[in-house]
């Protein structure tokens, strides 16, 4: 295939900024290429609460699995905090999920030399962290039935149900086993089998599918422990394989090995449609509009892109060498500033890796 | 009161021999006071499983809820991991903080100027850092009914409840509310209300709890973000307010803002019975009987015991400064070893702490 059609999702805050500044960045992959990728933008979030009185409009539904990926920039702002839950910019997120199939998260935290120490923790713990969280998206409490806040016996209670079938966590299980088996064959599932029982369950189905995947190592751990030993020795891990609110907590905690979340991309993989992909960090409405905001997490999702939904894996890695490269050339927007960094907005940043290209 | 009873739950691994070097200091501590404590010991965890074939018997709780007070040291092992769930030492601790309505656990996690450099975030980040983590402590997924696992639908299906009552709720923010009027005055109160109703409840209760202690301030803050300020900016935090299994997650990973786990004490209280004082640390069966282990947070386990329930905060401050003093003196067990320590083994460490009384 040599011609792509990608959905653009800018969504709210910096999202706008930063989907110009990696469509250009793109348009300088593809120009060298041969492939090209034509795009649409749709509506998500606070700008479609805005427009549309929906979070996740059936039309950004439909472009986005009539195309061959989606990429999407980041959603949310004080404007719409208060909102009840279904026009919240985070449901529209919810829904894309949910309904797009997008059970796989990948979220990889790895270590940029350049920017080791704008880290919190120390240079020596962290060199040669290369994390791969492998995080399930679509099951586990953020969507398990019943839920809700009733009054029982005069009182309010609120609950949630945290729940995994079988078929689920296999699905991600094997996901997870695909990654190590491209990487160093060690998986570490998190779960708190000690407490929960949808943990066990989790345990065990991870274990049986392990025997079709013989060479790959799995260890188990509790999640409170994970939650340590990533700050405590981070290069103990390769994949971390984990549900779904474990994983959102884990993947955040993750990103500090980074230094900032601004450089943090992700992948939300479909079993059959096409994926998301998106970087980590927020909306940043403080500093919208005003070209501050770092593009290159978006540009390292771009990458993400390129590997897993378009099959490009050499482009996808042209890229991320682009990326490197900027940042060994000392070009930093305020986010990752550094002693003898070079000061450079959103748009600029973007140039500079199309330079690198 | 002049005479108290506490019961001691040596539990499993390096407990007796932490238990030993606890009862030797308290000893010395009540030798130059006016008051004495007698102790009864009983069985928890592996050691209960082996003796009785209840991780807690029913002989244990009534010696528990008989006394003053519990001091516990740790449980767990290899040798019971394999166990069915109800034969495990973990029940026996989760049977514990259910009957005995342990319902608030308080975590302290305050930087240790002497250990400043044990840990892997860099001192500038840690300099200053205070926290006290105020997790609930017998509701959430750890206790929600329904939970189980059941075959729907030709496959497995895991499931826990994650739920909780007004009622619930307000008592644990009660007792942050308590403990922030004795500290700076905030609280940061943890929750995922983006996504569940249970967090929501959490979220409405706590605010509106806040209107009967108009002086503390309340934030509010996503757990993933908590986990990843909680590294990114330990310094913004004072007490953190959270439910059971994002306080488990949240309070491992603020323990290595400390350096080592050796030296983390906790309280687990009770609104009508005596409470539980326990080190946060395991069992560490790898070491134990080896005379290697750190009996310090079951010390400053101790200095909890003698404040919130023998009511001698005077004592418990002669403690910590015991602790803190042996420190400074430079004896290190091997968990908190640094350049020019002076190694000591646990029963030593016990002693030079006595000393220092
Ligand atoms: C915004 C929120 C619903 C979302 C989540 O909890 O999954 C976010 O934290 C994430 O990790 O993508
Ligand atoms: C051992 C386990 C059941 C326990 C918990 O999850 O509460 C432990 O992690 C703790 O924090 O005390």
């Amino acid at each position: 295939k040599s011609e792509y059609t990608v959905t653009c999702l800018a969504g709210d805050g910096i999202g706008p900024e930063i989907t110009d500044a990696t469509r250009g960045v793109l348009d300088t992959l593809t120009s060298n290429s041969d492939f090209t990728i034509s795009y649409r933008d749709a509506l998500i979030g606070g700008a479609a609460i805005d427009a549309a009185n929906d979070p996740f409009p059936q039309e950004t539904y439909d472009a986005c699995v009539s195309g061959d990926s989606v990429l999407l920039a980041c959603i949310g702002g004080y404007k719409w905090d208060s909102n009840p839950r279904e026009m919240r910019p985070e449901t529209g997120l919810l829904k894309m999920r949910s309904s797009m199939n997008l059970f796989a998260n990948l979220r990889p935290a790895k270590a940029i030399p350049q920017l080791m120490d704008t880290s919190t923790l120390k240079p020596e713990v962290l060199e040669g962290t290369d994390v791969m969280v492998v995080r399930e998206l679509t099951g586990d409490v953020y969507f398990g039935q019943p839920k809700g806040i009733d009054v029982i016996d005069g009182e309010r209670v609120g609950y949630n149900n945290m729940i995994y079938k079988e078929s689920e966590i296999r699905r991600i299980a094997k996901v997870a086993f695909e990654v190590a088996s491209k990487r160093s064959k060690k998986i570490c599932s998190v779960d708190k089998a000690n407490v929960l029982d949808v943990s066990q369950l989790w345990r065990d189905v991870v274990h049986e599918e392990n025997k079709n995947y013989p060479d790959i190592e799995v260890t188990d751990m509790y999640v409170d422990n994970a939650a340590m030993q990533l700050i405590r020795a981070p290069t103990q891990f390769d994949v971390i394989l984990t549900g779904n609110i474990f994983g959102d907590i884990l993947s955040d905690e993750a990103s500090m090995l980074v230094g900032s979340l601004g450089m943090l991309p992700s992948a939300s993989i479909s079993g059959d449609g096409p994926g998301v992909f998106e970087p980590c960090h927020g909306s940043a409405p403080d500093i919208a509009g005003e070209d501050k905001a770092n593009p290159l997490a978006m540009i390292l999702s771009a990458a993400m892109m390129l590997k897993y939904d378009l099959d490009r894996p050499k482009e996808a890695q042209l890229l991320e060498d682009a990326v490197e490269k900027t940042l060994e050339a000392g070009w930093r927007t305020g986010d990752i500033m550094q002693e003898g960094g070079k000061p450079v907005g959103c748009k600029e940043m973007g140039q500079r890796v199309s330079e690198e290209l």
